[in-house]
């Protein structure tokens, strides 16, 4: 049995199953053990290390993969656009800002555009720009998002900008989660933090054990961590991460943590070197609840797609004459 | 066909469908109509008023009705539940505070009890309560609620507490969305948002063509409401409703309008009475991008549950050998 959907084709695929483009976490070789299991994988870009994100296409090798840029930080580095695109992504997909400016160089290039939305108003200009898939991501996703759950966000979303597909993400760990997402109208499902519980993943070993053994109820949105690393995220975008030591003494706070930014930077920094979590950010979605060990990325694949299939299957059980 | 689950065999009703019990909003009539189409239907209970009660469980009449408090008020009024259980519900539903002290009570008097939580550790605290069903409520939700979406939500208190059914609730207004719950494990769905948009709701026509006309992106969670109308609800708990010109002078400075409540609540009180939705509250869920018309609530839960089997029927065609 396979899961067959718009997304699937759209792609040549066997499975409606996307990793996202984690900064700094996701690289080529997570990109290319989901290509390689099935799914369509995306480098994360991030704030643009072009040296990183050559390297991170070289591990790749020859895995059909794609690449995810944060919009507004692209615009300041618009060169690293070109240094992707040179690379023959099978996908771009661009989040946070308007993607209008990338439209067309990217679908000149022979990549598909996937644009990541968090409103409905987003995905109508997400359609308007030309998108190929709209991924409509809810609050409950780990990282940068914004405040609309996802599981009213995607059929409004679906209905928004039919007949362009669109793929859910936030709060999907395991395949009940990737079939809600094909009931709900989607034709696949993105997924970040169950790919962040990888071997592949770069992401460190006490990151990953942290976010393993940590629960839903545990993660917050916050502009904490961005506060302290310095980074300027526009509004509405927070990043929803798990509680520590930091978030317990500045989330609420922001103003009073931005006055002593320099100091706390260079604090923070040191930490996040040294793996410490407790001040560090750990990223990380609501769906950890879902989330119980550490494996190699095909497995995680695999098993979301054949618990998808069991839950369809299912139905049948639930449906009476 | 019928959708055949733990919810329906536990209160021997035709489809896993639950009306929310919206204070104010919720009455006997629209209970009743949701009863004989099939559902459960709840009376709401809100902030407690023994007359309006009686009366709503009078206007039922003979349909089999269940009702719903806010714990935390209720605490305050205990012999409510009394006047509550003289009336034979099917169910009790509270929401908001520890149901531990009413349990005994609700089940001595031969009513299911309903838990509804915001999160997984409150779902551990609803199963040692003795809970026959907990209602897993996400942050889409109208009204009162706290911040973990339902789908990342409803799949960790099905693994929380199993095997006590659960239904989902939080930014359900269609059959996709009911779809997806019995898809995430959940034995049913809790709609409120849904159910304001019918003739029988108490709500004012105002209020109602707002709620219709909005969508999920104009709405947010927020306390400015309580504030101006003197309801002192406890963390972490927010009222998810339509942005009006209320929230855009008040929201963000909560502070401010406690120190002028006095004066803005009987400011606020006028407007309510005066149909002003631009001042009153219009709770409302991130679902309402999903609702384009106010009809009888039969009708809703007909073509509910019949697009949630068109979904699952739809399955087929999804899974490819």
């Amino acid at each position: 049995m396979a899961l067959r959907t718009k997304l699937t084709e759209l792609f040549g695929i066997a499975h409606p199953v996307v990793l996202a483009p984690m900064g700094a976490a996701t690289g080529g070789k997570l990109a290319a053990a989901v290509a390689r299991a099935g799914g369509l994988g995306l480098i994360g870009a991030g704030y643009g290390d072009a040296d990183w994100l050559a390297r991170e296409f070289d591990l790749a090798g020859d895995a059909r993969v794609g690449v995810g840029f944060i919009t507004w930080s692209l615009a300041g580095k618009p060169r690293l656009l070109d240094l992707a695109l040179a690379r023959s992504p099978v996908a771009v997909m661009l989040s946070f800002g308007d993607p209008t400016p990338f439209a067309a160089a990217i679908k000149g290039a022979g990549a598909k555009l996937i644009c990541q939305v968090q409103s409905v108003a987003q995905a109508r200009e997400a359609a308007q720009a030309g998108a190929d898939l709209i991924v409509a991501q809810g609050s409950e996703a780990g990282g940068h998002g914004a405040s609309r759950g996802t599981l009213a966000l995607v059929p409004a979303v679906v209905d928004a900008v039919a007949p362009i597909p669109v793929a859910a993400a936030g709060g999907i760990a395991d395949g009940r989660g990737l079939a809600a997402a094909l009931m709900l109208g989607a034709a696949g499902a993105l997924m970040g933090t169950l790919f962040y519980a990888t071997e592949e993943c770069l992401a460190s070993p006490a990151a990953k054990r942290r976010l393993v053994h940590a629960g839903g109820d545990d993660t917050l949105r916050t502009t904490v961590f961005d506060i302290a690393r310095g980074y300027d995220w526009p509004a509405p975008y927070t990043g929803r991460a798990i509680g520590n030591d930091f978030t317990r003494r500045w989330h609420g706070r922001e103003g009073e943590l931005a006055r002593v930014a320099s100091a706390e930077r260079e604090r923070y920094a040191k930490a996040a070197a040294a793996g410490d979590v407790e001040t560090a950010v750990v990223f990380a979605g609501e769906g950890i609840d879902l989330i119980h060990e550490i494996v190699p990325a095909e497995q995680v694949v695999t098993r979301l797609v054949a618990e998808a299939e069991a839950c369809l299957a299912g139905v049948a059980a639930v449906r009476a004459p």
